[in-house]
């Protein structure tokens, strides 16, 4: 913020440019202290500066004041967002073994294993070869589990950010997988891969090589800079549409192999109890998801009559074919209108518009993929994955716009 | 950086971790004397924090050290971006006055003139209407003069940023000004309006009405968040494909009238000699261009074999179409690949692979875009524009390679 010069009273009677200050300046400050002037036109303004800083007026942050997060995580705020792009330094965190410092110049990654000629890349070699940059979304697999608790757990004063904002949207550039594994000459009868991050947790994961060979990137960039500390600088494993933990950041190594490598992560976590009791392991393509951003806790409703319904829906199975949005609490549906381009493994953000004249409302929102998957209600998703069920969950999001205008979740009301 | 903490030899031994330091760091921080761990698997990494931080080895800017730029202006650095997009806080910069700071909770814009109802939107109804996000380039007017400079005054070692970086890709969000000029009840036969910004230059310049019908925007969102101080934070015109000047930031009022308003900055400045001495005015449409960002000055060839050539390119007339590459100083020309999805208005990033096995070689790229247009040498430029012409330069940008591996801006040798 030291880039823009707060200006005051003293400042400018000091400056002595002849003019009255109480024409010049409000009464009062409007926000946090921050004097801004009346007229900016009598002000020169502040100059050029290396790297640009946003407004003093606006802060947004990953953790929200109030509602402890984890160390290991922080969430978009997706209810503040617009359009698709998640700033860098908004985008998502979770590790598990913290944030490692890497120097780049010592980088290395290791393909080895079922290969003809196991090899090292540098971060130098990494960018050498063809660049691949794509707008892709990341999820958590355990994003959205605020909404996966029992009746009783459920809060009705969420936000979309804490909700479900283990979700991001970058531009990622690497190079194609594929590239790689031909180089090192991998056995095209490998089944799987380990994947391996240089984290203090070591994190490991088992990836089926047909995804290594389809669109899996190791990527060096977000956004157009280097990837974020956060995000697995300075390279990671990234897979379109499979859930975050599968995306080894800091990634040092892959074996190539002929099974699954049945890693802490996949075995004690990361699965999915099953309603017969059973687990499911490798649930790893995320399923399609909707979420109203807007109106959503902890919005007030402005004023009654026209207002547009906002959110984001993204599907890991492909692309969003359309998301229907109902704004009485689920009997009839409409189609909502997407903002295009729709792409692949890659948000969309849709809108609907209502007249609201302050009646008690449940608004809620459904997507379905290319590969004709719907979200379900919270009843089906439990009987689909049972109980404790935990990660992937994508049942419909419902809102409750009160007479009052308040918003509030209503996961509660439609259990 | 404060996010990240920099762990060195004594912290560790005070820390009492039992691990030989000389096995965990290393000799030497390898650069900036930041001392990264040798083995990050063995410390514990960051917590979460509020806000990302970029890794302390990465630091971009927009201001190029040794290269003074006016106090006015900065440029995004191309040459290390990847992808399409531009961080905000790398967007390039360009303000005539400095740059406002202006409090979002009085921000007005006023719509008058010839309209049924003069108007005013606070930022909250402005964002209220139905919204927008797009992926558009902005471009100034002025990008590239480096290059339409008298010959003996051509610079090789000049960057891409330096010569093209006035020109940035953001996703941009906000309110289509049809809509707005709908609620005015904007009188369809008016033929112009004013639109003027509360900078301390009181930036203003006239806008066809038929763009501001098409496709023009009030834009609130960059990249997700609230528009960027430097980008016309509250609110801003944005005319897709239109030059930067045009797109007024800080946007206070639009007049609706029946002719230009002959506004300084479109008869003093922003206006074009032509080779026959009249000058023309109102030259809003960007021309296609494209610019080989990888090699350029100031790389040195790493060693022989493939490379990819990288770059970007755009037309505000439409998408590109086809970007050719030559690697001869112009005599053959190769199509080059173009990353999809490829979206009007905004930039493309193009690539062209080649072997590289130490010769001197001349290395180029020409736009074209979807109406036809092609981008043309600097000799045809300057015959077509003449001598004085300043602006709207989109000539073919030539790199040399030299025997050494060294890159240098060549514009000289083709004159």
């Amino acid at each position: 913020m030291k880039d823009i010069p707060l200006v005051d009273r003293r400042d400018i009677l000091k400056a002595g440019l002849g003019l009255t200050a109480a024409s010049v300046f409000g009464t009062a400050a409007a926000q946090d202290g921050i004097a801004a002037p009346v007229d900016p036109t009598k002000i020169l303004g502040a100059t050029n500066s290396p790297l640009g800083s946003r407004s003093p007026f606006e802060t947004p942050q990953r953790i929200i004041p109030g509602t402890p997060a984890p160390a290991s995580a922080s969430f978009t705020p997706l209810e503040i967002l617009h359009g698709i792009i998640t700033p860098a330094d908004l985008h998502f965190e979770r590790h598990h073994g913290g944030i490692p410092l890497i120097d780049p110049d010592r980088y290395e990654l290791l393909i080895h294993g079922l290969v003809d000629r196991p090899m090292k890349f540098t971060l130098a070699d990494l960018k050498r070869f063809p660049a691949e940059s794509k707008l892709y979304f990341l999820e958590c697999s355990g994003n959205g589990n605020s909404a996966a608790r029992r009746p009783e757990d459920l809060a009705e004063d969420i936000t979309p950010g804490r909700l479900d904002g283990l979700f991001s949207v970058s531009e990622w550039t690497g190079v194609k997988l594929s590239t790689l594994l031909k180089e090192a000459g991998a056995s095209r009868a490998a089944t799987w891969m380990l994947a391996e991050g240089q984290d203090a947790a070591v994190m490991t994961r088992s990836i089926p090589m047909a995804k290594a060979w389809d669109d899996a990137l190791i990527v060096y960039g977000q956004n157009g800079e280097a990837l974020r500390p956060e995000q697995g600088y300075p390279a990671r494993l990234f897979l379109p549409g499979w859930e975050g933990n599968a995306n080894i950041k800091w990634l040092r190594r892959l074996e190539i192999g002929d099974g699954p490598f049945m890693t802490r992560e996949e075995t004690a976590k990361y699965t999915d109890p099953m309603a017969d009791g059973r687990v499911k392991m490798f649930t790893f393509e995320m399923a399609p998801k909707s979420l109203i951003t807007s109106p959503a806790y902890p919005e007030v409703m402005s004023s009654r009559g026209w207002q547009e319904v906002r959110g984001l829906a993204w599907s890991g199975g492909g692309s969003i074919a359309r998301v229907d949005v109902s704004i009485d609490g689920g009997r009839r549906w409409q189609p909502a209108r997407l903002q295009t381009p729709v792409l692949e493994k890659c948000a969309v953000r849709f809108s609907y518009g209502f007249d609201w004249q302050g009646e008690e409302r449940i608004i809620m929102s459904r997507a379905t993929d290319t590969a004709g998957n719907t979200q379900v209600h919270y009843a089906e998703n439990e009987s689909l994955r049972g109980p404790a069920t935990f990660y992937h969950n994508s049942a419909i999001r419902p809102w409750k716009i009160a007479r009052d205008g308040r918003v509030t979740f209503a996961m509660k009301e439609m259990v």
